[in-house]
This record gives structure tokens, sequence and C-alpha cells, in this order.
């Protein structure tokens, strides 16, 4: 951490400064530079309070130079993290493919696009009971209905089960019914949902948000694993940017950026990424090549009939050449799908 | 709404989404073009499926042009709606001033700023008992004990309380010390919190997300609405940006929008909005001059000793050197302060 | 200047790039921390190389602390700095308008808006005779009979011209026309631009490009100053956000940041800013509420005619109304208009 | 093109609209809804003035539907370009890669450069002569006498080179010396130097802007054919968000977009994409298997010692492995590299 005084700080402000940091029980390393004076701060970063130095007379601004996460960071944890949802595993040389309907709307609809999933090669099933929509108009979601349908689709074709959890009680139920529990792009800072995630025994699928920084996604994770949860698989969806030929920015550059800085594995999902399904397929390419851990991708039977973001949907047969492409793009850079 | 088909779309295809809008009981007005055909949709637009359209072989995009909020729009109701927090009206020539801390941390700090606040004009006290924060290793707020200090503040001053609610929970023990229920930018598409604020007897001041546009900061005011609760006050606190200058961009041209197409009263928040103390003052006057029919701003005693956001926090002297010269630009545009 | 070093830096790579420092003649501060170490940089800054330092093993990252512009920057000139075209001066208590058409489109035109303009309090005229337009099928403008234009109504109302260059070529040619150059937001980065413009004795009007930062913006001013042109004015014209409720997102932020940062003054541009005749009223009396040292208008006599940018011009009567507003909005903080 | 009117409009409003609409030689298709009437119009979009509709009383806002550009876009010429530079082909099967320093440094450096990107299978050669900098006191680049480095190279070599232009006299001096004018970012809206472009017989790198969306890159392509050079390659090269973890967002959807809305070729950028090495490989792999038409990345011998962007320069060890592995990615989507 660095404090910069103003160049028009006086030595008395300097000092003043310098005995903060020491009154906290810190090392204060005062430089002085052509132009201004910075004060280095080394010792335990979690005791200072930027408050106390940022609002003293003379104080230009504070730079920080230590990440603020902890646990999920890859210099408190150096190895990959392997992440198990059932029998699929998350972080390792397979790319797993979570795949099925945005909403689940109907046991027949969710039978038939899983059956074409699995046999395309999908590990997980994915598929909204609980949909976070932005007009109170719009279909909300079957509830625990589609918690039931989901569980069936499980029982019949041995897809490990994904699906959103929008508070504390719809997780309560997902526990009792799903493998992997989905927090979603909005509800990445809901911190009392994601303390609640942290209390679970399952995984956590945590989406990064519209604005999110990775720094604020990592510490997003961060209080679900200080709650007790280590298994958290993060997913980047797309940004909001000035851009307008996509729904959003899906930000590639998130992949290795999180590797370097965190063993969680970080999974990609290029249907909200891009919002058009002309898109679904080169991005999903390009995830993979990039070395996402993972792809989750919105298939439905008859997107024409879809309650929700039938325009980005695939249909199976386009999820089968999906399939055969991205799997030979995992060989090039020896990891399997 | 407006269906755009492809340059090279057959009159077949055309046909047929001309009678799928038919289907739904709409009707279609195609308007074949030099270079494309454009499908008008009128009638019960709540009866539309964009996927059903989008998803036809040979549309090119669907152009939405009705805004699809309802309850909040000004279309539906024409008349400046006026919300009343105790004594106080939103949404009249009076703009009202919310001041005090980011937390409360304790009773003595609470006093001191409320004694001054008030003195120097403002309307209501503010004070966070509920912390949503990015670190989990970050204050979290004092709980109900802060609720408590508020009442007293409420009590002693004869400022109505305005206080961050983070989740059905602590709404809940809002309700029973406050006057006015804060949602914070990061619960702004929390659609639960949303529902349960809707059921509250309490009037809501709900914050626009950080990267919101303006239809989702009013559609996440008809989650409210929706649900019984007319009193909404929407709040503009900056939004995220490239530029690194300040903490957020406090993006004013929302409250001259807000009140073309909705009756609901917009404040501004100039401190979350700059992030820095030395530009609250300048942004402040702006806020006021540009309409704004309230502000909100962060007052410390100590901002220097801050559990939270001291950087952007006045001392109360600042905060009377504020108010003086805002009343006066309100006077200006004939509204009073 | 602060190098931050890997958490796994070995000591070796932590003294070569110390020796590194000090083979630049700089001084080098290590700063051993809990987690990584920290090297500061003193010295002069210009002799530093970042690549030199950034590529060397066991680096994280390189922290700039020093702002990289020196002629514009308040520390090298404490004092506000006035410019003056003709008799109108930028930077002091007087807030002086520009006001015309976005583009020159006849004599009549100019004469008419110029009449309105003036006696609505205008200290300026504004035009485009070269208008960089997206598209190369749009009015590109009158060229050289626009600036004769120009010129007549300058010598009819006594009002300093301030119109745009697009290139060395039509700089040269303004300098025989106008009084002030206008760089637009496109050509802020057009060093080639910029150099010339620094070679002109005309003052310069210096648009922010629409994704630049506050120090780009900065830096392209320096470009101006360092081939020995002090006058320069900031413009702040609205950034490029995800907004979508304008056309561009004013950040009038700008404002107070550059007055702490530069000695340079600063205007507000609320009709590009906005886009939108509708805001101009309001943004426009934010602007001079926050401080900006001008205000630049578009006035149209018939904006349902114009050939270009129509739909943010506002017609004589609303610019009447909104100088008497700004006037008195100006009085409040000791400025005059 | 639709004109929606107010939901308050009047019938003489709407009659109006339409006239004007037919006065300028227009059809007018009036669509009563049950909010809002909008008005459809058919015919020769050049001919419509936006303005002259906007400002109309009643009118809420106009929207476009027929996208804005023509010689550019996949209607007008259905078939891909294969835009040729020497011996090499854009816009195939073949995916070319251009490498070399950000700036030319010496001869020696080129040389050393040259030989071992020609060796990993580079095809053509970059290196810049002119550069933009942000700030006027960093390296402006050789100039003429890197030209005449940059000739020797191809000479040497055989490999066909691209370098930018950053203003007409620039670009006169590389025909004389190069095969392919690179524009770059920051004058993607440099219409003089587009228009000039537009006259070269030489080919034309077109780099997209910080924060343009891609109408306006292929806008400005569109004035480049306009003047009669129908050989531009387009480039993606990073955006501008708030992420803060690379130097630019590199938006890959920007590849599927371009190939559907036009027939030009568009290559990828990772260096300036990414600002970091570590990013480089990753993204280079996504940029190929996401469909780009080739590669543009920065290799330096020595990046420590660069005298400009070295912290983003390859150096040929890893250049090395790159190509092999993008090699194998192109194969599996059916293309050479």
């Amino acid at each position: 951490m660095l404090v910069v005084m103003e160049g028009s700080a006086t030595k008395e402000q300097i000092e003043a400064v310098v005995k903060s940091i020491e009154d906290m029980g810190l090392r204060a390393h005062p430089m002085p530079g052509a132009q201004r004076t910075a004060i280095g701060i080394t010792g335990n970063k979690q005791m200072v309070k930027d408050a106390m130095l940022s609002a003293q007379p003379g104080v230009l601004e504070i730079i920080h130079v230590t990440q603020p996460f902890k646990l999920v960071s890859r210099e408190f944890h150096p190895e990959d993290s392997h992440i198990k949802v059932g029998d699929v595993v998350f972080g390792g040389a397979f790319v797993p493919v979570m795949a099925g309907p945005c909403s689940v709307e109907s046991e027949d609809q969710c039978m038939v696009v899983a059956e074409r999933v699995k046999a395309a090669g999908a590990s997980m099933f994915r598929g909204g009971a609980f949909k976070p929509r932005t007009s109170p108009y719009d279909f909300q979601g079957l509830g625990e209905d589609g918690l039931k349908i989901l569980k069936k689709v499980r029982e019949k074709y041995d897809l490990p089960i994904v699906t959103e959890a929008v508070d504390p009680e719809t997780l309560t139920l997902i526990e009792s019914y799903a493998d992997m529990i989905q927090i979603g792009a909005r509800n990445m800072q809901n911190y009392s949902l994601l303390r609640r995630a942290g209390k679970s025994s399952l995984p956590v699928l945590l989406k990064r948000g519209m604005s999110a920084t990775l720094t604020e996604l990592l510490m997003a994770a961060e209080y679900i694993l200080a709650e007790g949860n280590p298994n958290v698989v993060l997913c980047e969806r797309g940004i909001r940017s000035f851009a307008d030929h996509t729904r959003n920015t899906l930000d590639l550059s998130a992949i290795p950026y999180v590797h370097r800085t965190s063993h969680l594995p970080i999974v990609s999902d290029p249907s909200h990424g891009t919002g058009r399904r002309d898109k679904v397929d080169a991005l999903s390419r390009a995830s993979v090549a990039v070395g996402a851990d993972g792809l989750i991708i919105e298939v439905h039977n008859e997107p024409e009939k879809a309650l929700s973001d039938g325009a980005q949907s695939l249909i199976p047969d386009q999820f089968d050449n999906l399939m055969n492409t991205v799997k030979s793009i995992a060989g090039v850079i020896n990891r399997r799908m």
C-alpha cells in the first residue's frame, strides 16, 4: 500500500501520516521524490483503514498494491482447485459442458433436450426453475415444480443438475433437488445469498456481474469460501459496454487473468455472453481455445416457443456440431471434452 | 414493435411471420422497403413473445417501440407523484436533503452529526446499520443495535430515518425502526427483496444499479409498485464507466429523462456518485440545478476515523456551506430547500 | 513510481530490478512486505522506461504515481490561466457562452441566429464549416464558403468565431477567418493536428474524446502547449457509456477534477453531451452550477430543417430562457454571465 | 425507418409527419397502436433527413432499421472479399500472421526479429516508423529512416510490410516503402486520413477505435471504399470498458458480427487487445478459433529494452510456440496458417 502526498504537502503533514501508520502497528517507508513524497506501508494490510489516511491533510491518494482477497488467491493456494459435482470435475484436464434450456418449461421439453445434449457429450444439465427477470410481468419460472422435473432428468439421464437460486429460500429448496447452485450475475453482490451459499454443502457456480471487475468477482467468491464452502466455479458471462452489436461483451481475457490470480476454475457462458444464436458457436470455440474450464450453453428443442431467451438458444443439431468442433480444439491445447 | 426481415427473406418467410403475429391475436403491418421488409405489430403488446418471432427463418431483428413499464410510466399516471416520509414530501416544490454518516458507528457519532445536519437544514437522517461491503473482512454494520441508535436520533431530532435493507430479514427489522427503506445499487435487481419492499407500508428509496439502464431502474421500481407499494423515490448514484478520475460517473442526464418518462421523484447521491469529498460540493450544486427532487449526502464528524467511505464524507462545516449554496440554486429554478 | 514484485520473486530477481533502476540514474527504495516486495523509485521520472522493468522476471506490475503531464498541470502553473479570444476571457469570473448552429448552412441562417444569440447574451458565435461526419454520404459542410459567412457574422455582430479544424489544411484556412480553432472529439488524439494547432497564434478549444480519460485529455493539451501555444480551453462533451437514454453521458465531475489538476479553463457542451434538445436546458444549468468556465450551445432558427444535429439544437426562444436561468445560477457561485 | 409518435400526439401532428415524409418523395405507413402511433417509412432512405422529422411536435423518437453503410455491406457484395498484399491474401482459407516490433528501433533489431518470425510462419512484417503516443515526450518513431529499414527487411526476407500512417504526409511516404497502410485506433475517425487512404493503390489495415461501435468501424471503411480503394482489412484491437485487468477488452464477438454484416476480412490484434504478454498467447488461440482472418502480433527480441509497448511484446521463442498452437486450431475449423 502506498500513500501519495500532494506536491504541496508540508513536512508536518508527512510526519503526521507516518505517525498514523505506525500507530496502526505498521511500518512506514517515506520516499521523498522530485515532485512529491510517497509513503510505502508494510505489515499486516488487514489492519489498515484507508479512510484514516485518505482524510488526512496533504494526502493526494492511496494506492493499493496487495490484492484484497485471500482464500481465493493463488498465492494462498498455489495448486489448481478441482471442484467436483457428482462425477464431474471442474479444473482438471477435462472440460465439462453444462447444457439445457434457459427455463424449465415442461417435463417433455427437458427430457427431449436432455437426451440430445447427453448424446452430444454434455456432462451436466442446466435449466432455471426460478428466473430473475427484468420485468415483473415476464415468466418467472415453474418454481419447485421445475426442480422436480430437473430431478427426474438427473435420474433418467444421470446428468448432474445446476440451477439458479435467487434468495436463501430458493437456495434451500435447490439443495433438496440439485447438484450445483448457480448464483446469477444480478446477484453476484447479494451478500446474504453468498453467505448462505457458503454454508451449503453443494458446489456453487458464481457468475460475474454485468459491471463487476475481476477483483469484485473474486471478492464475491471470497464470501462463499470464508463461510466454509471451498467449492466455487466462476463464470464469465459477458460485461456491459457501449458496444451494441451483442447483448453483452464476452470478456475472454478474464479466463487467463483468473487462472493466474486464483486457483478456482472459471467457465464461459457464450449464450448470455452474446445473446444471439449465430455467435454462440464461434464464441464457444474461442472460450475453449482461451482455456475455459467448462462451457454453459443454452439448448432448446423449439427456441421459437421458448418462454425466455429463445434468441440465444441453440437447437440440438447446432449443439451437436458445436460439441464436435470444441472437442477438437480442446485436444489442441491438451485438454479433453 | 417491429420485426425487421433480412434482405434475402423470401415471400413465404414474410408470410409465416405475419401469420404468427395474427395467431397471437395481433395485427401485422408489412412494409416492403427498397432493401428489406419490416413488419409493424399493433395490439396488446403483453401478448407478444419475442422469441417466437426472432427465431423464425428470415428474421433479422426485433425492435421494441413501446416502453415495457406501466405503473411507473408518466403515460399511465401523468401527474407527479408526491411521496411522503413523515412530514417530508418528495416530488413537490420542496427539495429534501437526507444527510448522515455512511455507517452508524455509535450513538455519540450519530447524535453529533444529527444535530449539525438538522441545524443546517437537512430533512431526514441517513445511516447504514447493515452494510453491503465488497470484502467479507470489512465492517458489516452494527445491525439491530444500529437501528436502535437511529430510532433515538429520530426521537431526539425529529428527523425521519432512511436506512438500507440487504435482504427480507433486515427489511422486516427496519420496518420496526425506520421511516424509509433504502435498496442499494448492488440489490437493484434483487427481485425477492424488491417484491418484499412492495409489500411494505414504508416508502422505498431505490438506487440505480452500477450498470443499470434507466429502463432497468424503472422496471425495478415497477416490481415494487406491482406488489402494491406506490411510494418509491428513485436515486441516481453514479454509473460505472471507463473514466478513472472518480469512483463512479454521476449521470445527471438521468434526472430530466426520468422526469419526462415517469411520475416518480428522483434524487441524487453525489457522495457515492463521485467518491471524493472535494467533488461532492460541486456535484450537489449541479444536482439541484438539473432538477433533482432531493439530495442524499454523507456527513461524518470525523471522516478520518470512519469505518466506511470516509474519503467521500463531508465534515459538518462543509455541509453547512453546501446547504447555503444549494438553497440559492433551488430558488433560481422555483424550488425550495 | 512503484514496481511490485510477485510473491514468488527471488532475492536475485529483486536485486536485478534494483540494479536496473540504479543503472538509469535513479534511486530504488525496496520495501519487503508480508506477501510481496515493492520497490519505490525516486528521481527524474522522464528517464524511466517502463518496459525495461515490466519485462524483467519476477515483476508483477508497475504503478505510476506521478502524473505524466507537465505544462498543463497546476503544480507547474498554480494560477488559473486566462485565455483570451478577442475581448472574451475564459478562466475568470465571467462565464462566456458560445452559441450558433451545428453547421453553417447559409448566410441568412447565420445572421438570424447570430442576432438572437447576441441579444440573449452569447459572447461568441460557433458554427461548423468542415464537419466530421460518421457517414461519407452525410453533409460535410460548406468549406471555405462557410468560413466567409462566419467572418461576416463577426463583422456584423462583433462576435468572435470558433469553428472546427479537421486537418492541418483546414486549420490554416481557419486561421485566416476565425478567432478560435476547435479540435473535435474524434480528433483529440490526432497528434499531427494537435502539433499544428500548437504552432498557431490562435487559441484552441480542445474537446474531450468519446472514450478519453482526463489524463489523456490533458496529455492532448500538453501536445499543444509543448509546441508553444499556451492558449487552450478544454471542453467536456460527454463520454460513451452503456447508458442508452442519451447520445452521450455528460461527465460533469470532469470540471472540478480539471480545476484541481490543471490551470486551464474547461467549458461544457450540453448539446453534444446529451444529444436531445429537452435535456440541454437542464444540463446547461448543471454545467454552470458545477463550475464550468463556459458553455457551448447549438442554436438553430429552424432545427427541423437543420442539415446536422437538429435534434439537439435549441430554438432562439429556448436559448433566451436558458440564458436567463444560467445567469442567475452563475450569480449564486460568484460568477457572471 | 420508423417514426414513433408520443402517446399524446394529436391526429393533426400525425398527419403533419405523414405529409413531411411524402414531401420527401417517400411512402408513409401509419400504424395506430394501443398506446401510440408509429409511422413506417419506405423508399430511398438516402433522402430522409432525420432532423426534419425528430424536431416536429408529437414525435417521440426515430428508429433506424436499415444499416447506413453500402459498399462495405454483405447485402451489396455477398461474396467474401479477398484482399491481396503482395502474395498474401486476407479473407480466404489461409490465415496470415503479421508480426514484428511495436516500433522500428534499429536495422539490427528488425533483422533479428524478421528472421525469427519468418521462420515461425509469419506472412508479413509489422513495425511502426511513425508512432502516435499519448505523451509528446515519448519516443515518436524513427520516421523515414524507419521506413528504409522496413524496406530492407522486405528485400531480405520477402515479407510484405505493414506500417502506420498518422497523417496524409506520412501516408504518402509510406506508399514509397511499404505494402499495406495501417490506420490506427486513434485515427479511425480521422476522415481526411481515411479519404487520402481511399485514393491510395495500397491496401489498408483499419483498426477499430477504442470506443467505436461496429457500425462506426464499417462507416469508416465506407469512407475508404467510397474514394475508390476496395482493399480494406478491418482489425479488432480491444475496446475501452470499465474492466481494469487488461489494457483493453478484446471484443471477439466483433469477428462473427463483421463476417455476417460485411464482405471485408477482419483480423485480431491480441497484443494491443490485452496489453500483457501473458495473455497474448491465450487470446491469439481464441482469435483464430472464433474465425479471425489474420493475426497481428508484437514480437521483440529484447522486450525489456523496447522503446514502446514492451510489456505486450512476445519474445521469438514465445512466438514460435504460439504459431504451433494456432496452426492446429486453424485446422480444426478448416483453415490454414
